[in-house]
């Protein structure tokens, strides 16, 4: 019984949060309301979110009553943080951020990947970095979370990174481990999928109204979709869920590395521009030369670019018509090349014209770079957000 | 206060029919736990819902343990019933079914679109010929769904239904207004797509235990998807989720109806198996007269059949590396051409052999041709069962 009434004062707690974060400036009057507790309940629960870092109180708000103005409420920017980190096929980026995805720090290097446990250790230092960055400010930190390009199951397990070409790795297991080397294990980790945490920086802490579904699409040496749909990630039943890049585009098409024809990746993705560009299988290019080259006026590029752009304009549309989100948010290092994402929107206008009443808005990431590694970040206030998330949708919350 | 109290009593009252659907033989003190009410307050309830026609309990129950045995309970499938049609390109069909999905009328007439009115009023006389069988049995009619080969809003408005080339019709209105004019009006009328009725046949009326997630391939004229996901059907912003007919999957290939080209449908359809096997675009022969070539063991037919199978495979691969469904279930005339699902099934498991841990399992469906039909009137008790569908997932009922 303790432990169900803990559960749910937490649940109340969080409800009150998500109140605030959705409508800044709300009273606990009102609050008490929207939650459906008694006011003075709220009051006590308000009190120690703000002594726990989560509200503040803004002085007082007019209402045009006369009498005792109500306080208003906002999330606290200035006490909690978040750290994110994601590891990409050429680069390892960590951020830290506050509650309302404000970014603190951040740090960026470009890296080859050599040997699976020196990746994990330096992931490890720059993680640890972000925290003692965070810590140095007087913040408390919730948590951190790690996105990795490949596919991940839900205890961290890393299955497949076939950019990097990893296998098999415990590297939540190895993560902590290597944290707690640092004497930085001092929190939870959680580690997830590259597209599925940017989906996240957009969904946990995107500008305006809260939409009901999006997909963030993200281009790199791969081709991945983070899925958002009614409140949560869709990872689907395998995690495979938004594994876009291996969509087939064209029979009998050219051979991926997964060992199929024709998938999406193999007209689309960071490897395939740079070799057209360059008429050279390797090295890979990094997406700065590639912005480098395109700045010198690359004729060559320039058309590479621009077929790429109608190849992801088809990719949007097929993801239009099978998910049909209210949002696609492009993201990734290639959304950076000059031209790319105005051509896609373009093509993608040109397919759907004949289908009446798509509305899907296609905009650009708002974390730029560090989408992956701000919604890594944000997906450890998403879960503290929603500590029922695994049981809403089975329908028993009705009852 | 009035308003919320019953709105409250119905949502227990459907709790109880949910978890009695879901665990047939419970007893009263059980549900008590289990929906988080007073024994007594249930036992209320439970007395309403046997009284209603919902419940019955089967007499007693062995418990082992000395005394009186508790009453089990379980679905009353001889007193409710469901009606459910489906619009086709070339035919109407229409059902009646029990709590259980237990058929108790069908009939299924092949049909040729010449005028809109006509075809609305042909499919009202079969809707309220099945609501008439309903009475006569003594049943008690809850509503009746009625399908379409097209694009649906919410509200009953057909947008789009290509292959008969109907658009912006108000369909639910005018079938309503047409049932009133049978006197057959004093049922809730709900339109919805095809292929999301029929997702909803094995949603609602599964057997074996319920699935977290499906995909409902239907396959005729068009090519179209329902989806289920997290307990509801995921349409989409504007309806479109599940129009896989049109994920183009050929750059640069056939010319499709929708004006684009390469679509999924340009490979994979009745029209065109039917212009592959006869050499002529017109008629397009019915599914029945395919079936008849194929058992006449017709040779061209049969290479045909095993393309269209092959590129349902495809179709069957991009939908698990984008949704990644616990289930995908083949439905839909097509589906009983000799080999086709075979041929599809053999090409998945080629196309996603060297993706590790996909388990998605591919099943034909379990109503047949009445699959569509059978959901809409699956859709009428999925309706009555979650009064709060569309609040769930907003993350209040956490509070």
């Amino acid at each position: 019984m303790a432990g169900s009434q803990r559960m749910l004062k937490r649940l109340n707690r969080m409800a009150i949060v998500r109140h605030v974060k959705a409508r800044p400036g709300l009273a606990r009057g009102e609050l008490a309301g929207l939650v459906g507790l008694a006011e003075s309940t709220v009051s006590v629960l308000v009190g120690e979110l703000i002594e726990d870092g989560w509200l503040r109180q803004d002085g007082s708000r007019g209402t045009g009553a006369v009498g005792r103005r109500p306080k208003a409420l906002e999330l606290d920017s200035s006490r909690l943080a978040l750290v994110g980190a994601e590891v990409g096929d050429d680069f390892i980026n960590a951020v830290a951020c506050g509650l309302q995805g404000e970014v603190l720090f951040s740090r960026r290097i470009d890296y080859r990947h050599v040997e699976q446990g020196q990746s994990i250790r330096d992931t490890a230092a720059l993680v640890a970095e972000a925290r003692a960055a965070v810590l140095a400010g007087r913040r408390k930190v919730l948590g951190a979370g790690v996105a990795v390009a490949g596919m991940v199951d839900t205890e961290g397990f890393l299955r497949l990174a076939p950019s990097i070409g990893w296998r098999d790795v415990p590297f939540g297991e190895l993560l902590a481990a290597s944290l707690a080397e640092r004497r930085a294990a001092d929190m939870p980790v959680k580690v997830l999928n590259d597209a599925n945490a940017a989906a996240l920086s957009e969904y946990v802490f995107g500008a305006g109204p809260a939409v009901g579904s999006l997909v963030f699409l993200s281009l790199g040496y791969g081709v991945g979709a983070g899925i958002v749909l009614e409140g949560g990630l869709h990872v689907g039943y395998d995690g495979l869920a938004g594994e876009v890049g291996h969509t087939i585009l064209k029979v009998d098409g050219a051979l991926c590395a997964c060992g199929r024809r024709g998938c999406a990746e193999t007209i689309l993705s960071q490897k395939v521009i740079s070799r057209q560009a360059t008429g050279r299988e390797a090295p890979v290019l990094l997406v700065s030369e590639l912005v480098a080259l395109l700045d010198q006026g690359d004729a060559t590029l320039k058309q590479v670019v621009r077929e790429a752009g109608e190849h992801l304009g088809l990719v949007l549309q097929n993801l239009v018509v099978t998910i049909n989100p209210e949002v696609l948010i492009l993201g990734g290092p290639l959304s950076r090349l000059q031209g790319l994402v105005d051509v896609a929107v373009e093509e993608l206008q040109r397919l759907t014209g004949s289908l009446p009443y798509h509305r899907t808005e296609v905009r650009v990431c708002r974390f730029g770079l560090n989408a992956a590694a701000v919604g890594a970040a944000g997906s450890v206030l998403h879960q503290a957000l929603h500590p029922l998330a695994h049981s809403i949708g089975s329908g028993d919350l009705a009852a």
